[in-house]
């Protein structure tokens, strides 16, 4: 991660899991970024504190309200970013705000049909819209060619349980609406990286391994990776990426991952 | 197609287009299906006059009322069948029903966003729900082993548009919406392979190639297969899948395509 100068990074539903380990790396990082962007439902919620307990610590750590499925919420957080990061654009973009619900084919509601995609596709979609003019002002004003996370890019923390090709039994986890979400996510994130590869801006897909966080616990047997171990890997991950990964859906390891 | 012997059909969407065409061309059959099931949002209305006009001539027609994101009138559409069938299984549901919304990953809306998969995905896996009682009846009552269209099957009308793989320009169809519900869709109908193949039902995805219909015709480009043709297509390929076949994402020639 020597190699990984990232100016401003944001991360979605930071307050928790994976998003909450993505900022503490971040911070921790011999070469920090200027500024990391914390976003989270209710910065003044008991849910948050975790974030302020870092922020009294680390002054370029900034928490800002976006609620995924809320259009305003999602811009009002594109304004507030613009004023932190001043005339400087937004190298990385981390969707990692997502939800899931255990449901078999049979007791899948359409509620929950709804609210899982709004949240961890629609959720994405809007955001990466917010942000675009950020992402394409640090891309324009990089002096390094091609495409890479420190430049500008969009990270989409997908699952692999948004794998069609690697599902091979419904029983392990019972998540019918969470894989129909990541499945999409998974198409959101190549329609991205060919929508934008013309403005300097890469975009994939991660799988952050099976965590053992909330919602990583959610299933019938222990998740194997300590979110610690994921978020070290997705970190190591992410500078070695380029153009030719444009697109992408790649493990924790860096492993592509077939859709 | 002269293998083909289904007793009882359901096509979602019937009012036009493939759905239609579906309908028209199982009534055709030298040994047509007891029971041809026609739904659409509105029997009574001005665009299922066509419907209508088959049904005077097909006593075997029924027209259903079934709009794919309101789960009573799906429930109330699958009670109507089943008084229909008495006693009777129905072999092959087909999820016709579909929306396309034109859109560039700028002006892609929540709004669509929501319509399209609720349309496109929350629709065939509530109506997969409803009718698989009758499905696993069918399949019970058959003394066919393996799984086939003819036996217990439901196929859902899928698009190349959601084959993540074979994406490589956004520009062809601007549909970010529809692209990502029909990826959706494919995980579905493999969640459903892996989930009802030990009811006997079949699962596959259909991408009926590029149709002139209404929905086809909405790109820059003029689609290049005629209604007729395509319809044809499927009604020939539906007949030669088979277990191995569960849960694959074929087009109407047949041919396999990659997720």
């Amino acid at each position: 991660m020597a190699g990984f100068n990232v100016r401003s990074v944001l991360v979605t539903g930071a307050n928790r899991g994976i998003g909450l380990e993505l900022v503490k790396q971040f911070l921790e990082k011999s070469n920090p970024p200027e500024w990391v962007f914390a976003t989270c439902r209710d910065p003044e919620g008991e849910r948050a504190q975790q974030l302020k307990n870092l922020a009294s610590r680390h002054p370029n750590l900034a928490i800002v309200a976006l609620e995924a499925t809320d259009p305003a919420s999602i811009k009002a957080a594109a304004t507030r970013v613009e004023e932190h990061l001043k005339s400087s654009g937004l190298n990385l973009l981390i969707n990692n705000a997502g939800i899931m619900r255990l449901s078999t084919l049979e007791s899948e509601t359409p509620e929950d049909m709804s609210l899982v995609y709004a949240t961890n596709v629609t959720g994405p979609l809007l955001v990466s819209q917010a942000f675009l003019p950020l992402l394409k002002k640090a891309a324009q004003g990089s002096p390094q060619p091609g495409l890479s996370c420190s430049k500008a890019a969009i990270v989409n923390m997908s699952s692999e349980c948004g794998s069609i090709a690697n599902l091979i039994a419904l029983e392990l986890v019972q998540v019918v609406s969470y894989r129909c979400s990541k499945a999409s996510l998974n198409m959101l994130t190549k329609c991205q990286s060919l929508g934008y590869e013309g403005d300097g801006i890469l975009s994939i897909a991660v799988h952050p391994g099976w965590v053992q966080t909330d919602m990583g616990s959610t299933g019938s047997h222990q998740a194997p990776l300590t979110v610690d171990v994921s978020v070290q890997g997705i970190l190591n991950v992410l500078p070695t990426l380029s153009k030719k990964d444009n697109g992408a859906f790649v493990n924790w390891e860096g492993k592509v991952l077939p859709w």
